[in-house]
């Protein structure tokens, strides 16, 4: 897990910086769980605006867009009031009409929420998948291929995951 | 899946109904996809409420808490602006200080969103594990023997889930 | 001001019952200011469409919205976790392209938040202000005309208001 | 009107930028009018800090907080998703348990929302009112002076409230 990011040779991952404020936090003191993806969306945005292809050009020039379509995440520990979190954004998979991220949104003590994001590229017309245009493509393709090699598990931890493997029940 | 409950014999599903405002929806003018797991959780809150097992009441007597462990949630179709959205949740596994849920939520035109939500028990005072308190616990365990038999792929539809049986990269 | 409204005679306000959830509230144990706004929006809406306006259909038939210019809010009791909350929504002032409504967000010792909305009808593709179509000024005329004579100030109790009478600066 | 802050000499108000999100909008396609509320909050948040009187040391080492007690606010123009927005915070009148703040949220074409935001200062334990510590109300004071005299009227342009001098019902 890239709690530290320095640490890991040739990481590319995009980072995006925050701090928690009133706002996204909850009466139990902690950042309200719905709110790492508002957070994950935020990084997901400067990170294409970073590559050079921002959305709001896909949407105005292409009439495409990026919509979540699955969402897998594990909540490691709370983040609270006022803590700085980095969200480390990393290309997973790219496909004709979708991408897979990684998104870890990390605390001053490790990360907090670790995320699959699945994106479809969709009509703005028609809400159908869409071919990503080629500047965003060939952008995409570049991240992806500097990012590090091989799978790595969501939650982090070997046999974090108790799913994993012949999962049971509705996983 | 269960768009509609009416159709499914013994079905347990505790059912929570609530409209999309304008607060639930984004530019894309349909609802901000972090939203469905705020509606999740009303659903939850309900659900407990329903079974005689307040929330608020075993934070107050029991010092314990749910809280998200883990998210899985995909998105089926966009709900709109004043659309009426019931969401169903059924329990699917219990454990001595866990819970994991089924919610979907279901529009006018059927399932936008199918969730399976891991829920840890923990104490407030240390954010550790705790066991589910006897009562919480029986009346879950009435609740979940009740429940339709059989695994259930998120998801729903087969095939829909690209990345079964030998998923790769990060899944 | 009307913590009871059953209490006062002839009242018409507009009444929408809810209840706070966690994703309400914040770090302090209490609900976010600001979404004492998002439940006004929601009461809005009801309140429309139980007079048979729905706000849906004015945009849809007539490319009219009602927007929000000013708001005036009064925070006089914190609801909290798990508070059944209601909106008192009444008519305070009609224009040709515009309406000022007091909206009281009312919890189980009284009042809350006291609202003053100055909502603005403009044309859905200008942005700009447009009449209140007759369908919708008739039934807004006639909530007005049911709703209680003279002024009430903001924030209820005489005095309450420091700034009333000789306001100081910026006020 | 302080939309353009270079303008003004011995402009003392405290910057804090951010952008718009998908988050912050609406089905409207402009951000959702609660949010400006948790702009305002954020941009609070860093005045503090910058002024070297973290909201955070307040509740933790004087269990004390600031809450908010009144807003007004003027919406002068809709803020669009991936707007630049800039905060502009100056204090207007400081108490022995209070505080008035003008807070003017500015896009690129101008002021999209004006603020007036009173804050209290209450006991974290009571909740009642409390008196700012002296190092808060010291840096407070010299923040006050430093801002420019004389009272601005909310909404900025003179004429533009309509309910100014002799406003009516429930203003």
């Amino acid at each position: 897990m890239n709690g530290n990011p320095a640490a890991i040779p040739g990481q590319t991952a995009h980072r995006y910086d925050l701090r928690v404020y009133y706002e996204d936090t909850d009466a139990g003191g902690i950042v309200y769980h719905a709110n790492y993806l508002r957070f994950a969306e935020r990084a997901r945005t400067e990170a294409l605006r970073a590559l050079g292809i921002p959305h709001a050009v896909l949407v105005r020039d292409h009439h495409r867009m990026f919509v979540v379509r699955r969402v897998k995440l594990d909540y490691l520990r709370p983040a609270r009031l006022d803590e700085p979190l980095s969200v480390l954004t990393d290309p997973r998979a790219l496909g004709a009409a979708s991408i897979r991220l990684r998104q870890d949104i990390v605390g001053v003590e490790g990360v907090c929420a670790a995320a699959l994001i699945d994106l479809a590229c969709v009509s703005t017309e028609t809400g159908r998948p869409a071919r990503i245009p080629p500047a965003w493509r060939d952008a995409l393709k570049g991240w992806e291929q500097a990012a590090p090699p091989g799978p790595e598990p969501l939650g982090g931890a070997a046999g974090e995951d108790g799913t994993k493997g012949g999962s049971a029940a509705g996983d």
